[in-house]
């Protein structure tokens, strides 16, 4: 019985049927780059669980090459991507978007959500802007479903979101890193089939949701990202042996399993957040998803971290911090009952 | 039985070994992004394996990935690299290298394989240049071992290659992304310390050579590339589960199974290669590795296309076509005896 | 006699040596790309002014050509400018830095600049953030003298921030395309020779200070950005003929005219300062220098408008604005007679 | 009386109207970057000379600044431009537009000239490729009238390539750097009508033919590159002061002035052309346009040297060199004579 750790959702391997599976084809010669069989039935599964049967489905092996490559797919040299400031993209992808040329502009938010009349008052204004020659255009719009603060967009604010984009004609792309996680909770009202009609381009991410690795962009309209193969290799992004991917995401997508395989981390998540607060802990963001904001006195902090691994978020004043407790699919109730009972111990001093 | 393949050496999935430790290690969570100790028993096992205790060594999942993450974290805006004109990276990468900014300056070859005295004579004339404030510097050289014909590089070509690169001070890196297919030909002379004395960056391809997808990037002399992980994350190349691939290095380089891992292909090549000659094939490239090109006539290819998968390479002539057959680390014996045969009847008639 | 225009400082053509200059050079066959003696005299003459005998010095045609060449040869893929929310390149440059692959580093401003301390913070957080691979690393610090606003850095600002910089081995980059203005001002301590000093390049505009165009990167330090003539050839900055730079710089640093030609703008925009505080219009930025931020109530700007062209700034609140007037090198009384009047007629309605 | 030169076409300044006209100008305020009333006269002025009335015209300051812009406008991330070997862009650009993100696709040449045939084989063989997803797409044909070597497009074999690219739907774009000696040359048949009907893109030189510096842009089709403006700022592009543009460029469009001032580079090139044919000199290229190529034994190359600049081409073979002599639009009848005379004297030794 190891530390504990509710340090991240993609710490363990990946669901069994997933590891049973590789090794039942660890001999069947495949063809390479995603033109084998399994990957064709993986995105024709993505694409009935969408609702869109004629959606292009891509495979990728991670999230950060995702957002690159959509991004520097959508966006003419002279355009940018609207995010939130927490988001993703200009956070924590050590500038891959900058790298591949183009701007990130910031809008305002609330726990990680931008609101469809930011988005418009931005780009009306750059319509008006005397010197817009002199500015990035306003080129598409990024957000994640849920967001870095494991917040969920409702379908009605996603429709307002997606209203704006294709009056003003840019795409929306929605970031699903962790898309299991809203789908397996009671309070999402935004599906697969929503996201495939208010989107232009989204991933439904695998590495933190039962994968080993892996996303897949989906795209309900045929052709709108031409090319995207070459894109993809250009990025370095188009695994030799892609039928590992189509492998992966046609477990996932048979038998409803990705749907559900996000519960026990809501469990888990709603379990501890019940806890804290029974136990007096103070919630930085409240949210309905796998990821649990507490704030704690940099002591208990501290103390803590002996007993448990989790992610240290940022300083909430001088004498306190916000960390993060995530949990996964795989994620144990012997493990949260254990996290608990530590919590609450911590409380009592 | 399905259809015969030698379409390529990426077509199956992993060595033994891995798989098996994959479902042992399934629910163990491991830090993120290669800072887990799988990961870092992998470093050490390759450092032993090419004598350099100092070695920077990192991970990452695919060839064409690696090669733009190298060469865009080595050279300077105003360098390009020199490389063959069959160099992986000047025709089959979508232009990685260019998208990263960088010009590949094209240098004759034969067998894939360049020269010493031709990198020396580029250098030197790039620096009498009058105009060389206009032309783009050679920064860098780029070789595969073995090259994209099979053909390996002696001991004394590396050395050659690698003397007027440091006389030069340009960095030399190598490809390998079938390099175990060279380390098991009784014919190399270049061993893993070989490369590690007489490069400054190389790579040991995994992808092709045994592991489900993953290559090594050796840096022999540690921090010569400052802050390569972060270059890795902008290229979407920093794996979030990198144990994933510490733990298939680990196994590759347990017990020497990487050198060991590519003798069936070898043999298989090599069988093949005489079954053509005996029957009256002509090779089109004469190479020791586990890659054969016989030329045949179209009609002859075009019936062999319904037995076996293979890869087209170029046209010969009006009648003729050069074609590739690919043995792997996976090649059975069986296949190989179903190939010759089939070989054989189609020269017979 | 045209409608009165305080629009900008780059309005009118070039001082009139230039001009004569350029007439009695025109059939002298010049070698190209800044390799005839104009502009080695140019460069000498800056030299001496710099009090940097040892300089390298460079001629662009423009401001946000000169950014991003310096920025892109001073930054490693990996890093990124820190720099003012108002900077230059991040508000006005179209995303040219961004395009050449790297992120704008925000910090806090007042009035346009930032302070040593703010930077210090930012690069001692990153250092010990433990997600710092994932991080765009700050890599050089970009200011601007005289500030967006018109603000100037006073010395001990100055050489605080250099100290922070090379306490940090960062690069410390002023963008002066208004330098002449801060030279001409009696509240302004920076000489060239402490900017040389303390920076670790800067250019010294000559577009907005008497030349028709031009400006002229100083590295004071002989060898620190290497090849960067390549690297302005890349970036279509190396003019063919280059002598027409080194004509208007070694025009402008003859007999001390760089330091002075800044003088009738500064005792204009004094003079429309003074005014408008008599007359009862609110300051929006209070600054020293040839631009002058007034705060009009619309209808007011409006009317002005009618008059007098200037440039819109931002609005102030929903019924003011804030605009811009500028006054440069070639600003006559005749002309400053005439605005302030315009403007005392406004206020009394 | 200087050294004689006939080393460029780029070493004088402007022509004489162009200077006169700065000087009436200088203090006549004018709006930035291209949106003042000298600027549209002179785009007026080019749509009427080339017959497309509802053409854009761009200015810009120099030639591979253009280049860069203009490709990277055109193409998208997956696609490269196919130039002869020789072209500008693949040469002497210092990698400008690899440093773009774009690959350089080489087509073979004759006296610089690509083929419409080869345009079409390379593309149809990209279309048929089986791993044409790992290829730079074909995206523009870059060519230059006259070519490197002097050679001129004739109006069938534009006519040829401009059906090929509209066949395939790819841009064809034309470098007229040097473009007023081909409409000065009596053996051309392409005049400025004909290249806005046969090419989606094209630059009128303006920096080698008789301006200061500067090229127009002309785009043919209104709107066919989105944001140009913009994408001129982001490369540096966007002259702060565009009406020096507008004004050189209106100049050369007054009274034909632009198709005539080749002329005298015609005249001149003729007369050396026909001197070192009759004093037994052997040129390696024949073309009709300024720049004359004769093959020189290396000692006379040295003794040349002393008396006239020119520019060194490349080696002819161990004992031989080839040099180039520039006419221009300046040069006169008597250094023509003096050149003459000696090569009639390095001749008879």
């Amino acid at each position: 019985m190891g530390k504990l750790s509710f340090a991240s959702d993609y710490m363990e391997g990946a669901h069994e049927a997933i590891l049973s599976r590789l090794q039942t084809n660890n001999y069947i010669k495949m063809a390479g780059y995603g033109t084998d069989p399994l990957t064709e039935s993986a995105r024709e599964k993505i694409r009935t669980a969408c609702g869109c049967p004629n959606a292009d489905v891509f495979f990728l092996t991670g999230g950060t090459q995702t957002n690159a490559a959509v991004i520097g797919a959508l966006l003419r040299p002279y355009e940018g991507v609207l995010s939130a400031i927490s988001g993703h993209i200009y956070t924590h992808e050590a500038g891959a978007v900058e790298s591949g040329g183009h701007k990130v502009l910031l809008l305002p938010e609330y726990l990680g959500k931008i609101s469809a009349g930011d988005i418009q008052d931005t780009i009306e204004q750059y319509e008006v802007d005397e010197n817009r020659d002199h500015l990035v255009r306003p080129g598409m719009v990024y957000i994640s479903q849920p967001t870095e603060f494991g917040a969920l967009y409702s379908l009605s604010e996603l429709r307002d979101i997606s209203r704006v984009c294709r009056k003003k004609r840019i795409p929306l792309y929605v970031d699903g890193a962790r898309l299991a996680y809203a789908l397996a909770c009671p309070e999402n009202n935004v599906t697969l089939q929503d996201l495939a009609e208010l989107c232009d381009v989204f991933y439904i991410g695998g590495t933190k949701c039962g994968a080993l690795f892996g996303e897949a962009v989906v795209v309900p309209q045929r052709g709108f990202i031409p090319h995207f193969v070459t894109v993809m290799k250009q990025h370095g992004a188009l695994l030799a042996k892609g039928w590992l991917l189509g492998l992966q995401f046609d477990t996932l997508f048979t038998n409803g399993l990705y749907q559900e395989i996000g519960r026990p981390a809501i469990a888990a998540a709603n379990r501890i957040r019940n806890a804290l607060r029974e136990t007096g802990f103070q919630l930085a963001y409240d949210n309905p998803t796998n990821q649990v904001f507490p704030v704690l006195e940099n002591k208990k902090m501290a103390k803590l971290a002996e007993a448990v691994d989790f992610c240290f978020w940022e300083k909430y004043d001088y004498e306190q911090s916000i960390i993060r407790l995530a949990a996964s699919w795989a994620t144990t109730d012997a493990d949260t009952d254990r996290l608990i009972a530590v919590l609450k111990q911590l409380q009592q001093g």
